[in-house]
């Protein structure tokens, strides 16, 4: 690609965003100006792609961390070919446009994953390359290699700045992921002005500090980076990083680097001087270079060639490795390869709900050998252990996962994982640490994409650790998200029946929530209640008659509920709620069936009651902190108790 | 200290950490046991207390990050004098007991913070190194030096992993805290086995990076370490990392080094050994040396001399200087110097609610000398720029705090300022991402301290931004956490009151939930709505007769809900809802006189309805994510508008 041409394409890319986000009146022009010639340089020459097969599945990944320059990616999308119209540049920014306001995964081929909230893109690229050296080390032969992508990622001051870009930079080093690229748009400025006021640290050694290959080069300086690029693709053992000094805005010939340009159209005659400096007439609008045009055209079908020679290659891996063929298709269908074991238990065995998850995971790895995740560093309580050895740097076919002390960086990486349409992840810590990683979990919502989390240690019952280590606003809090399902299954068999509902649904994450402490498995009056579970709840005591109250529980306080239906005349029927969302979304008469006609409605559980005001305002909750001691002395001393709830229904 | 007596101190923290470990059968010897002579030189020599005088403003800080080690630190605080009794110990973990499972902020004296959560300790005592600087630039004279604390802080692998450490690292290299020095734990064991599972940066390279000065040394040679601190307290400008290379569960004869000590007691057998080792009779339970009781008691002395010096000091200064003291108590009782000049606005005038808070910001700053914080790189978006050079590390005076992109590292910087009981922090961010700080505002509320959160962009009004930064569930998980206020005004006079009632809170933080966009100041039929809104809400639009129907609302849906009443015959009543958990905890008397006898209720709020179902099930809100595009457009197109509500009104 010569600089001719790379101008075009960056002229082409500063011209859109600026008169995109002009006629929005809406918009970040700072980071796509900025990075106009990388771009270029990455769609033009670097990246393997093809627009017509946008999901292939060896295509280098390019993910925007800067998810505000999201006309950045719009640009370059639309140039080379994937189905963005000039007219849905146009419309950025407006209702039902592909090109919203920060990338969202899904409303256009070519975006990768929905950026924006900072550091989030930068973590999951860091799960895609993981994803890499996982499909490679299952799926290549020595004689094809399917599976050989790159990752590429751009962040700026922001993005370096959060948290979760440490921890996933420090597991990447860790992992020693090679095919990890990511550009550093250090252009200094960031919304409250220079980085200088909030961040002088030395981004460079700390990222040599996490065992990673850094360099330093020019933005506009294409022929280094591209040196650059080729030097860290040699590179044997590191991910790399290339600090790329820049200018926020380049091209406004008033506001270029100032922090003016980040956030805000440039205005009228700031645009129209821009074009005139770039030799374009100053009252072209959407303005797109013939060379730039012309030159992708041609090199769409470079790419396709590219891809033709790969698809071959697969076709022929397709017929010498029919039976890895076939579990890459299951994978990708989402299903197993064989009818999984589930463990069974015995009525009336104690045994906690993460335990007997432990023994439903174990079960679902044998079935779903793209199913791979781990702990933040809770292996055994969350009970995640799997066999073999884990994943590491020397061992890419592991699927245990140790992720480290770090939740957040843990569940963006799982979202890398699951976006490669593949693999299946799971992640796990403590349920109130769920507050840790919830950014990520939103995006897993926000995405639709099935990450499974572990979440153990479920309620105030987990007792000794105290306050800081006991959930109460968590499962109200979980069950506020779009698109996330809560499983708080009341025993192991529940357990088992969470596991199945939970990698049965690929379109969107699901919590199991799940207890500590030894619990009951429970007689289950409905005969076909792993049908009915379906629903998100079913009758597990039932009564001779129609029922005086129904009590509505989840997880531990299904058994203390049936607890008190021993102790008291009254005709009460227990419903367990797996999934109280699930429950509610069911049509009325299927509510009214498990419910009952004109029962009395009592809910219980050991949390926060705000989730379950919508069925009911008797609610047997917890709406304050926790305290320390054995986990039913503190239940007790919260007021979950049968004889509170007992209490509870002979006062309705 | 000499080598015995170090030596003895040690000792008694091995024994009573495993005995107390072992009879509650529940807790974590391996941090106390790895790091006990450690304890004993902190405790013994190098921190400057007052056992009778706990809260002294000027005591040095000692957080311990690792907070699951809790019985290192109240077998030294009960050592030192501390309010800890022998039996209290006998009952850590119990319910009642001041040795709550982790270190519980406000159950003993001494303690400096709740920890637990990882990573928090560390950045929290990096606010408590701010809040030093602060306090000194604001009291001290030439002539007395009232404040001059260092803050220490000790943390293992667990913290340095998780993000907010990093985060709170990097800010405090940058503003060059030379008062605080962190002790690392270096183990090189976590829960699931070696910290080579997934722990291999070069720690000490990356806290370079940082601008920290980093020493290493070995766990068990306290002189060394000795040294190394006061090497650190003449550095000039930089904090202090000492990298410390222990054993965890040191003394366990068979299980030290291995992460089996982490988490479980260790057994008689193994206990009675280790005690055999230390020429304890096996026998003898909680034992503690004479020697370091005797130590205690004369140390004990030493350090009320240093206190009476100090003391003596502070009279003076006090006397000379009765105007810095005055300002000095008030801040203390968390009182103005001056009546604020709260702004005033014009009936229907046009302003946004942040807008509005940024104006009674500019007057609380001026009444409250105390007040001090910022935004996490939003400043301008969140309108809350003060005026004046911003806090650096050349102007400890600054009362501004740029945070640079870190929400979480922000709002657990934030609680080590509010734990001076001094300073009155504020930190700001987009309402959608008090996701990313979460934990520390879980930290705030479980300690209930007073954290003033600033929320701006509040709802899917925000617009283009689209989802990724359009709230939906927030609004009811963050009503779902105990002892947090949240206020979401309708107006710009409400947002006055908004702030006033924040800062009157001292028990527990505030979360101002604000908009973007424009809201007209509304008119308010309670003359008397200033003193009506304390109970969280009032009625803004009452009707002639009894109401038929009453529409509660927040924020910027109080308007929409003045509009649709002007369209309908019916008699409707508006609520403006300020703060709905605090209208929960009024007397049903009060909330039926707001409410009405016999209105049906409707709830509007964009937002997720759940936190309105314990009023009513009639709530016009949001489930799903939202979208890109103007927001009105947005918030119609989402359901909510003038229209449906009138639709709900005629409905019901």
């Amino acid at each position: 690609m010569n600089h001719e041409t790379i101008q075009a394409v960056a002229n082409t890319v500063r011209c859109l965003t600026m008169d995109a986000i002009q006629k929005a009146n809406s918009g970040h022009p700072g980071m796509p100006m900025g990075c106009a010639e990388l771009g270029a340089l990455l769609y033009g020459s670097i990246l393997k792609y093809n627009p017509d097969e946008p999901l292939w599945i060896n295509r280098d990944r390019f993910v925007l961390s800067a998810g505000h320059g999201s006309m950045f990616l719009y640009s370059l999308l639309h140039l080379a070919g994937f189905s963005i119209t000039l007219d849905d540049i146009k419309n950025f920014r407006q209702l039902g446009s592909p090109c919203a306001g920060h990338p969202e995964y899904g409303l256009a081929p070519g975006i990768e994953m929905t950026t924006g909230p900072l550091g989030q893109g930068f973590a999951t690229a860091v799960g895609m390359a993981i994803a890499e050296t996982m499909l490679a080390a299952r799926y290549n032969t020595r004689e094809h290699t399917i599976f050989d992508y790159y990752t590429y990622v751009l962040a700026g001051d922001g993005c370096l700045q959060e948290g979760v870009a440490s921890e996933a930079a420090s597991l990447a080093g860790h992992l020693k992921l090679k095919k990890l690229i990511a550009f550093y748009d250090s252009n200094k400025i960031t919304i409250d002005g220079s980085t200088t006021l909030a961040f002088t640290e030395d981004v460079a050694l700390r990222f040599s500090a996490y065992g990673w290959n850094v360099f330093h080069a020019n933005m506009y300086d294409t022929d280094d980076i591209e040196r650059h690029i080729e030097i860290a693709k040699k590179e044997s053992d590191k991910p790399t990083l290339i600090i790329l000094k820049s200018i926020i805005g380049k091209g406004a010939p008033t506001l270029q680097g100032s922090h003016k340009t980040h956030g805000a159209p440039l205005g009228e005659d700031e645009i129209k001087k821009a074009k005139e400096n770039m030799g374009i007439a100053p009252d072209t609008y959407f303005y797109r270079d013939p060379e730039a045009l012309s030159y992708f055209e041609a090199y769409k079908l470079k790419l396709q060639e590219q891809y033709t020679t790969w698809k071959e290659k697969f076709t022929a891996w397709q017929k010498q490795n029919s039976e890895l063929a076939e579990e890459l298709a299951l994978a990708q269908a989402g299903k197993p390869v064989k009818v999984p074991q589930w463990p069974l238990f015995k009525l009336d065995e104690s045994i906690a709900t993460r335990t007997a998850s432990g023994k439903a995971l174990l079960a679902a790895i044998d079935s779903w050998p793209n199913l791979v995740g781990g702990s933040a560093d809770l292996t055994g309580p969350n009970a995640t252990e799997i066999p073999g050895e884990p994943y590491s740097a020397e061992n890419h076919a592991g699927r245990k996962i140790h992720f480290g002390v770090r939740e957040f960086g843990m569940a963006a990486i799982a979202n890398g994982l699951a976006l490669s349409k593949i693999l299946r992840p799971f992640c796990a810590t403590f349920l109130v640490f769920s507050d840790y990683l919830r950014p990520a979990l939103r995006l897993s919502a926000l995405m639709k994409i099935p990450v499974i989390y572990v979440l153990t240690h479920d309620s105030v019952y987990l007792g000794e650790d105290g306050p800081t280590h006991q959930p109460i606003e968590h499962l109200s809090s979980l069950r506020a998200i779009p698109n996330l399902t809560v499983l708080r299954p009341a025993d192991a068999e529940e357990t088992v029946l969470a596991w199945e509902l939970a990698l049965a649904k690929t379109d969107g994450p699901t919590a199991l929530i799940l207890s500590r402490q030894n619990l009951p498995v429970l007689p289950k009056d409905d005969p076909n209640w792993k049908d009915t579970i379906k629903t998100g709840a079913y009758v597990i005591k039932n009564t001779p008659v129609e029922p005086e109250i129904t009590i509505l529980a989840s997880g531990s306080e299904v058994s203390l509920a049936l607890e008190a239906t021993k102790k008291t005349k009254k005709q009460v029927r227990v419903v367990s709620v797996l999934s109280l969302e699930t429950f509610l979304e069911q049509p009325e008469p299927i509510q009214t069936i498990i419910l009952g006609k004109s029962a009395k409605l009592i809910a219980c559980e050991a949390g926060h009651p705000m989730s379950w005001y919508v069925l009911t305002n008797t609610v047997l909750g917890i709406k304050r902190f926790g305290e320390s001691g054995p986990g039913t002395k503190v239940a007790e001393h919260l007021g979950i108790s049968v004889a509170n709830l007992l209490a509870l229904i002979e006062s309705v």
